[in-house]
């Protein structure tokens, strides 16, 4: 007779080590880009909050840095009086605070600082990864986006299998069945906007550039995949060439 | 004749000057309490972030344990093999990572720790004010909760001067005026749930009970805006002998 605890055991066992296997590359690229977006997110809303709590202190300071990032830098950095001179700033409508009552703000801004780090350090390892991983795309793209790409279609095989159509329209899924739905004018593009190409063409050109983009990406991933030879150079060359 | 310049100069001057001093505690108590809450939400969504990048890791630790910071702290101070000994794990689904693509996870692990410091601080921070400020409110709700209150009542003036039915439904502003607009039936309670006494109390009680509460409380913050003296161990005897 056949012996179903031991083939159950079997079978789990089997099950754990393909899952275990299972885990690659395309898992490290969609939690990184999750967590850089996540984290300028947080980054930006904790800034706001000590933005208005620095107002006491100094509130024309925060009206003339508009990038948030700069001012995190600046206030860590720098001291009140400092800060009053670069800036121009004759006479502040902020109180002087006691140390006591400083301290917690310069914490937060410590944090914050470190939370921008954190990014910084985690775009490099995304770079890292994209390059040994899927290097075309990532010489066309950039890391992000690519790594963006990637974790909408949900891995690097489900990107290679898509045609062109498909990656030009990532990201503007909400769009796309409106359109279906409702014959509103359909979208030219989605998550490739970012691609500096696009994004800094014309809005009549757009779709166009959109459409030989999504074809270049579509060549460079399936590239990838099948772990064809390096052509990014020659890609990227002829992409810019044809939307010059 | 009048020199208008000159007025105009001194009146600007003066209202500076105005803004300058009207800087008080409640803005401290108002931001550190702003930031407190923001931290508790930033924290969390990163850790839920956390929590998916490191299942790839050993993903049977993150459903044992269900608490946010306990979790961060966990994986911050031990080794993989260390928590599958203490959690009982016996074979992990997840696969072995190596330093290059496990430094990401520890750096983002060691940020939310410090963010979880950095509440920890605040939270110090704003009992210190709060005791220094309005100590018998601070000994009645406790600091967080008496904060909250004086944030939304605006200052610990506005709160003062409030009835305690208003502070009794103060935060649940939608549901007093849905009753008001549709007949719905009214709020009992507002933030003034949190308190310990009240959210462990029977349902049916809750209302009596948050209404005892805000009485008590409004007697406290009068005495602490108008100077009066520290009766705040009175209060609380009194109000633990009535919910009895």
């Amino acid at each position: 007779m056949v012996d179903f605890e031991k083939l159950r055991k079997k079978s789990i066992e089997l099950a754990k080590k393909t899952i275990r296997e299972s885990i690659s590359e395309d898992n490290f690229i969609i939690n990184s880009i999750n967590n850089i977006d996540e984290l300028t997110k947080v980054a930006n809303v904790l800034t706001k909050r000590l933005r208005d709590w620095y107002s006491l202190y100094l509130p024309e300071f925060s009206k003339k840095i508009s990038d948030n990032e700069a001012f995190v830098k600046l206030i860590v950095s720098r001291k009140r009086k400092e800060l009053m001179q670069e800036m121009n700033i004759k006479e502040s409508m902020g109180t002087e605070l006691s140390a006591k009552d400083l301290k917690p703000i310069m914490e937060i801004a410590l944090r914050i600082n470190s939370l921008y780090k954190l990014k910084e350090n985690l775009k490099e390892y995304l770079e890292q990864v994209m390059n040994s991983y899927c290097k075309n795309l990532s010489t066309i793209t950039g890391a992000l986006l690519g790594a963006k790409l990637l974790e909408q279609a949900g891995s690097l095989k489900k990107l290679a299998m898509m045609p062109s159509s498909t990656v030009q329209l990532l990201g503007a899924e909400k769009a796309l069945f409106r359109h279906l739905k409702t014959g509103a004018r359909p979208p030219k593009h989605g998550t490739i906007l970012q691609h500096p190409l696009v994004s800094s063409a014309k809005k009549t050109n757009r779709g166009r550039y959109s459409r030989v983009l999504a074809d270049k990406i579509t060549i460079a991933v399936k590239t990838d995949y099948f772990k064809g030879k390096f052509i990014g150079d020659k890609l990227k060359t002829e992409l810019e060439e044809r939307l010059k």
